[in-house]
């Protein structure tokens, strides 16, 4: 980073796609001073950074923000030295935010449907049944990549690591909840080997909340949701 | 392009994902195969070209797919010379990636759901909402761009102006079909002068369907989609 340059990432610790963003300044060895916001009441800062979707991560670069966590990743890759998150070859590339693209449509979505969005057993259960779709379609993705044996960004990580690690502790918090194994050796052995493999590097030790407190967010925001639904009109 | 590149998109012509590919080639003065696709009938190369999504558009570059239509944008910049779709600095891309996304989120669900989603007239009228919305937010985007005189690019199109020029005659076809003005110059200055600006370049020309020919097949998918209702269970 060049001297003199101030970074400031607006986030909440349990969210993703501000891991994901810790991730890429780790990775790229830059300090930065981090912000804690309250979704329940937002800074005057992130209103004013991000006044068209009011959400969070923002990152500030000499107090110009950049919003959405997959544009701050690459805009972290393009605009600071250190290791690449993106190959310099466009196909890798391209490859390389499908990937990415598919981890938050997908991936994501499952299981936020087994925790919070689901509110049948079976609209739940289809939301096991995507995310077991979504892990062994990743499984596929990375057998490509390296023979399985590194990251999808080949021997180092890259944008899809950050992306689908980003959601560990979650899909963790996931397998808690439910009582299912849903990162099986036996049905996706690339894709737990993986996290095995990210979860014991640095950027994924500093950044990566502890299950147990994602758990007790998740139980907390699950009693909130049903409080709120028990409280509507026309319950 | 370098001699002996072949290129081949599946799409379908009403597609603004498709089309928004075919203006980046065009921009980049390519030459291509173009393969119109039935999606009630997907072809076995669309299939085996995009196995995870077996969506259009799939570009195929000496017989590597790429797929995901802002990707496949992305692609086309950084693999082919010509006129660049993103400018280089890291700063101004982050923008026009966080404005094509809003685009695509916004812009495009308001009026899906004006002419195919909302089921209600409340549904309806809520996508007319969100698409002055939409529109009014984009115009305060254009202001900061080249003072809203010329492009989302700056001086040439980019990014944002593919995404948002590919869904100019559905954005007509929602005029036509409510009855209601969304583009207006008393309303949205900038971006209907914008709009006036992007549909007279050859890109353009070249590739948007005629909004008469989208009123029809709009019409078809409505009445469709109401055949369908009624015949479902439980209607």
């Amino acid at each position: 980073m060049a001297g003199g340059d101030e970074l400031k990432l607006l986030g909440t610790w349990a969210s993703p796609f501000a891991i994901r963003v810790k991730f890429a300044l780790a990775l790229k060895g830059l300090s930065y001073e981090y912000a804690e916001e309250d979704l329940a009441s937002k800074s005057d800062l992130l209103l004013s950074s991000n006044p068209v979707h009011k959400k969070i991560p923002v990152l500030i670069h000499n107090g110009v923000p950049v919003c959405e966590s997959n544009v701050i990743v690459e805009y972290i890759d393009e605009a600071f030295a250190g290791p690449s998150i993106l190959s310099a070859d466009p196909y890798e590339r391209a490859i390389a935010r499908f990937w990415a693209a598919y981890v938050d449509d997908k991936l994501l979505a499952s299981w936020v449907t087994i925790l919070f969005r689901g509110k049948t057993e079976e609209e739940k259960s289809d939301g096991k049944k995507a995310l077991f779709v979504a892990l062994e379609t990743l499984e596929e993705a990375l057998a490509k990549c390296s023979d399985g044996q590194g990251f999808f960004g080949g021997d180092n990580i890259g944008l899809v690591d950050l992306a689908l690690g980003s959601q560990l502790s979650w899909l963790k918090t996931a397998e808690v909840m439910s009582g299912e194994k849903f990162i099986r050796s036996d049905k996706t052995p690339l894709l737990a080997a993986w996290m095995e493999r990210f979860s014991k590097l640095d950027v994924a030790k500093a950044a990566l909340p502890d299950v147990d407190r994602v758990v007790e967010f998740a139980k907390m925001r699950q009693a909130r949701m049903a409080a709120a639904a028990a409280a509507a009109p026309n319950n």
